[in-house]
């Protein structure tokens, strides 16, 4: 009798035992699995407000955004084709330039001058005002602008022509961002600021002499650091290459990028105000130009509107032209054949004009 | 002999059963407790890396910072007394003002360039560069600056004088945010930037007519902004006042800023360069004044040194004297009778000097 009722107790406990264990087991895996959801950061649920999550780490609308996320700069010296290349990019599901922020060439000059005065670095670094401080201070103002002022995507890109005055600044600052310099015959990019008076600080619209002499200095600039940072991290882009062979050029500046092909970059002109597409600016200077597919009537405009005597200086006044393989005596230069679309394009553009 | 097995087999069972239980009643504490841990953001380990963690929320070195915190901001037409306001309340434990930052006025006032031109707002708009992505960029830039110049401390506080010409501004940018408003006799301000030869951008040093001037001008843009944020927000403090009778005011201004007291605000001069206390900047102009105790030698420096000409017209080059209760033709007038304590310090600096 003792002894079945020690077993009935044994049993008993048993049981009880092994409800527990179970119990616990689950238990167990529940609380695992919400450690893990936690430490995914980017699976968010959709939301309208930035959350910050993570080490450094923001999020807009699912897609996280940080220093050291895969950025676009696309800039040059205006009315080299740079509205042109965001535009093709824009057009690309996953990327988004979006229009001309304005601001950030401003911030970005204004940091260069105190950098550049070596009293204000002293003052500054006496003030505990670091270049590392400055740096988180400028890295978070620039992402704010770049990832809040258009649509969320994948691949964030930005163009403000003269930022990469900067380019250098910016690749230290964002250590995986890559780089697109536009460049363009000077003369061509010069024609078309002072026929269409396009200002641009420090350019005197009156003088192609002095437009040209600030061309040099601009583009100068900006290939010399494109350089600095090297070929990984930055790409020349020659506007004439881009419109006369556009997909040869799409593909190879999709590949730099690490960004999949995608048909879209070849036909921006169907994307334009679309959601995912190109957002264009009313007041940008390029818009009526960018609206139309590509094509390569405005190439040699600038031809026959040189003054002479700008002509025959022209080696002196602008020396990058020959550096960035333009014949400076040539007028034009032989830029190559268009491809057999780009002529169709070009044909029927300037049928509609 | 099977009945024996059977309970030993049992037993057995139990044991394991218990053993089980009992690992993963362990187990099942430590999972709880480190998802409590992660629950908690601001109870973190210190590190000397940010780490921004919950809803727009960045710690440094475990104090969460973000744009809801309660800042406290100082600031004034140069020469008033700013930076021994904020060295008095660096002495206090819990607050940490440091060095002028240098670079926080001069973005305010790029930022207030965008903003008041018409044709740059609709520019910016255009590029969806809107002002909610202004402000967002703003505040990211301005809190990293704010919190990594210094050290970190529960209540973080800013002083760059012309920062309040953008007082409303940053009452937006920063809603928990107080302002400090240093008042002192213009006259006073005026011969302290003449005799001393303290550049200040825009204000003529060879003329008293042209400082105070430009002195009007100054305090009556921030006097109206911290009128129109209110008493809530805005404090005025006068510079006499503050040095007469420190006790007074001080506790006064804590409770303002919902800060407990703390005696050390009184012994500003016994903390300098010590953690926790007030750090000094070697290229600051005010620095060799601060590092004496709170005294009453700088109230009528001015007396006599003003030509007589502007005296004559004090009242229409300087209204906001009348306005900020300073009598124009009284030379000068009668700021009140210091404490007996300050009567003492002021006695002390001057056997020094």
């Amino acid at each position: 009798m003792v002894g079945k009722l020690k077993q009935n107790l044994l049993l008993a406990c048993l049981v009880i035992s092994s409800v527990t264990v179970f119990y616990l087991g689950q238990h167990a895996m529940e609380c695992h699995h919400r450690i893990e959801e936690r430490s995914q950061p980017l699976k968010l649920e959709s939301t309208k407000t930035t959350v910050r999550t993570g080490l450094d780490i923001k999020v807009n609308k699912t897609f996280a955004y940080h220093k050291d996320m895969p950025l676009i700069f696309i800039g040059g010296v205006p009315r080299s084709g740079t509205t042109l290349m965001r535009a093709m990019l824009d057009a690309h599901p996953d990327i988004r330039c979006g229009e001309e922020t304005r601001v950030i060439p401003r911030i970005l000059a204004l940091k260069q001058m105190w950098s550049r005065s070596s009293k204000e670095k002293i003052r500054l670094d006496e003030a505990g005002v670091t270049d590392e401080v400055l740096d988180s201070a400028m890295q978070a103002f620039l992402l704010e602008i770049i990832v809040k002022h258009g649509e969320p995507a994948p691949y964030l890109c930005n163009k403000d022509p003269f930022a990469l005055k900067s380019l250098t600044y910016l690749a230290r600052l964002f250590p995986n961002a890559k780089f697109l310099l536009m460049v363009r015959d000077g003369r061509a990019s010069v024609h078309s600021m002072i026929s269409r008076k396009v200002t641009i600080a420090g350019f005197d619209l009156n003088s192609y002499r002095d437009c040209l002499t600030k061309w040099n200095r601009a583009i100068e600039t900006m290939y010399n650091q494109c350089m600095e940072v090297g070929y990984k991290k930055c790409m020349l882009v020659h506007y004439e290459q881009l419109v006369l062979h556009p997909e040869r050029w799409m593909r190879t500046l999709l590949k730099f990028l690490h960004i999949p092909w995608n048909y879209s970059v070849l036909h921006h002109e169907e994307m334009i105000g679309k959601a995912g597409g190109v957002s264009l600016s009313k007041v940008e200077r390029s818009t009526d130009q960018v609206i139309k597919p590509v094509n390569v009537g405005a190439l040699s405009k600038w031809v026959g509107k040189i003054p002479p005597d700008v002509l025959q200086d022209m080696a002196v006044i602008a020396p990058m032209l020959a550096k960035l393989g333009y014949d400076p005596y040539a007028n034009p230069p032989n830029y190559g054949k268009p491809d057999p679309k780009i002529l169709e394009n070009t044909r029927r553009t300037e049928e509609v004009e």
